[in-house]
């Protein structure tokens, strides 16, 4: 017995994924449901900060969430259990990224009707993920302090492809060789416009400012 | 102007890679070479904790590096400075994982004539490359503490497919949420046969007894 809906995704049968994407995008516009991409590494905090927006968010925007992993269904149950707010679990099979059929396969297991956002958390992975447009209108990328500044310079394409980099973990900022500095002018080498939002998901520092900036995304978003 | 070699290797033409892994391994042995492969996530702390170990093990073994990256040299420079021992970039041009075909064109760039180890670091990620045998006697793996003690539950194959997980940065423990126990319990539902280490490779602590497992492993398979 399942806690929350888990959906099995299968591998696109698009041979043209930019073009499915654009289609997905046009479809979501439609329905007035703005889908954001969140990426990062393993373990560097995409669940735990979702949380905190989630609960910042939840009385100003209807939110969904699917949460895909290779396999397991821990993410979803959390969310779920944290926020109250609809959360389902996709499957990969071993896919180590979602395209855009693939969360067209995952949005079927929503109730997307007045909904104004959905958040898909995409399998913790730096490089693929950043080659397969999901249809997202845009991508967001959590980079946590352990994992070091120079990871721009290492994933190049995941940096370029983010609107905003989250920062996450700067509790432990003292216990590692983490300068911030460098960080964000590595991040701006790839994408000169991203936001760097410094956070700690664990004590909610700087989570409102991440909470923000979706708000006002979607807002802009609606009505234009 | 390098200074470390760096091999751009393109993708695998073989259909089956399990078969031209099962030959490059048997190439090997016949050189009596020992390939190692090391995976992880991106900032887990592979090529600290390589650095370690090579500055144990190069009195005792002949040692290459192949540092497999998406981008940049920084990590074969950074072995090279601190052991001196020779290490090639190979730059995988987006592919998240290494093949055997693509390991054997990274090897064709280090003189093995002679050698006892090369230690192959992959693509920073826990999905792709543990889905593609190298072509390496064994495969090695690093988990940090700020990653978290579920991840062999989200990335089985990854766990399932390591002969070792060691679990690095046990400096930071007390400010994290990471179940040592659990972990392992994790790890064994996986493989049940998995080695765990836990080291710090930035104080050292730990890292003998990796060096201690990869020298054991070479000495056995060379007499076997």
């Amino acid at each position: 017995m399942d806690p929350v809906k888990v959906i099995e995704i299968k591998k696109s049968v698009f041979e043209d994924n930019d073009a499915d994407a654009r289609r997905l995008r046009k479809e979501l516009k439609q329905k007035g449901v703005y889908l954001l991409n969140l990426m990062s590494s393993p373990g560097s905090g995409k669940t735990t900060t979702l949380i905190g927006i989630l609960n910042l968010l939840k009385e100003k925007l209807r939110i969904a969430v699917m949460e895909a992993d290779i396999d397991s269904d821990v993410d979803a149950v959390k969310i779920k259990e944290a926020t109250g707010i609809p959360s389902i679990q996709l499957h990969t099979g071993g896919m180590c990224h979602l395209d855009a059929e693939m969360t067209r396969q995952g949005l079927s297991g929503v109730e997307t009707e007045g909904l104004d956002l959905v958040v898909l958390e995409n399998v913790g992975n730096l490089v693929c993920p950043a080659e397969f447009d999901t249809g997202a209108v845009k991508n967001a990328m959590i980079l946590s302090i352990p994992e070091g500044h120079d990871k721009p310079l290492k994933y190049p394409l995941m940096f370029s492809v983010c609107d905003v980099v989250v920062i996450n973990k700067i509790d432990v900022l003292p216990y590692f060789d983490f300068d911030m500095e460098k960080c964000k002018e590595y991040v701006h080498m790839r994408n000169p416009k991203a936001q760097v939002i410094p956070i700690c998901a664990k004590t909610g520092e700087g989570v409102e400012a991440f909470a923000q900036w979706i708000l006002e995304e979607v807002n802009n978003w609606k009505h234009n």
